[in-house]
């Protein structure tokens, strides 16, 4: 199945290469293929200069994934960005957000009525994008139908662990986690970023 | 000061851009630049295409910074190669390597005499290309002089944030871990992934 990772000026860098670590390991079961709006070279929020193709060539049948980033901010004002961005969403099996991703993604409404999460220093922020949304602060990452949304930065690997769970079974993404050394917070309801209010 | 980062095909994504996620937020501090033997662009593992800048024009009194990943096995066949990143590497201020990357700047004589570290799944590899390190397993990173090696993928980020600590301050990559929701790993001899033997 494609996993299409929609990238744009100013991600975080992490929010996209820590799930296409994972993800790109499993080479049989996901093609990893990197979008944006116009596709050519797109730089990340620390520098990283990543070749990409234009969105209309975009199976949309695969697995959407939306990185999170300063770029955002400027995205959710984008009218066009939002309208396609949501159709993209409704088409895709399943939709993965990381960290604003999620901000972004509830922008185009398609999270109303469910449950969702993103990270802590811009939490307000995302969830001034649609109110009507269920918001969860505390949660590595939140499961909702085929919406997967995460946390900040890091946790974007544990949900992409987690999703790899679901699909393949948790001793695969075990496996992954011990080949990569990687110490995985298994459980999405443990997060010891968030404080208790 | 640059953060001179080396890339070549089939590098291991996490390798490079967990560090890179880390030490591009310290932007008054760290001026990342991404090079490769060649210039153009560069695809990892898991088929990111990354541009990158000809390594004849690296500041060589930066700090190096070296990924692993399967392109290593076919690098440490090239005398060349092998010959211009002793240079580049005798001659930065730190050099800093994660996973098999290390295995790569030991086959250059580099680190003979010298703790180093490298993946669980490919350390054999690694320690056959300097049988004269003293490598040593159990450890999520190791330091030896201006020479710090990483244990296997994710590790690299855990000595990223080590470094930050030892150059800026603990409190600092305490900062960044908090802002990134990542939970380090701050004890280097810590590792779980290493079995007693």
């Amino acid at each position: 199945m494609d996993l299409n990772i929609l990238l744009f000026q100013d991600f975080e860098t992490l929010d996209v290469f820590g799930p296409v670590e994972i993800f790109g390991l499993l080479k049989e079961e996901f093609n990893l293929k990197f979008y944006s709006a116009n596709g050519g070279i797109i730089i990340s929020n620390q520098g990283v200069k990543v070749l990409t193709e234009e969105w209309t060539y975009i199976d949309e049948s695969g697995i959407l994934m939306i990185p999170g980033g300063q770029g955002t901010r400027k995205l959710v004002e984008d009218v066009d960005y939002i309208h396609h961005l949501k159709d993209l969403a409704e088409k895709s099996k399943y939709c993965l957000t990381v960290c604003t991703g999620s901000g972004l993604l509830a922008k185009t409404g398609i999270l109303k009525e469910k449950e969702a999460t993103s990270n802590k220093i811009a939490f307000d922020w995302a969830k001034s994008m649609d109110t009507e949304v269920k918001w969860i602060k505390k949660a590595r990452w939140v499961v909702d139908g085929k919406f997967y949304t995460s946390s900040g930065v890091s946790a974007g690997m544990d949900m992409a662990l987690g999703f790899i769970a679901d699909r393949l079974g948790k001793d695969r993404a075990v496996e992954i986690a011990v080949h990569i050394e990687y110490i995985w917070n298994s459980n999405k309801e443990y997060d010891i970023f968030a404080k208790d209010e």
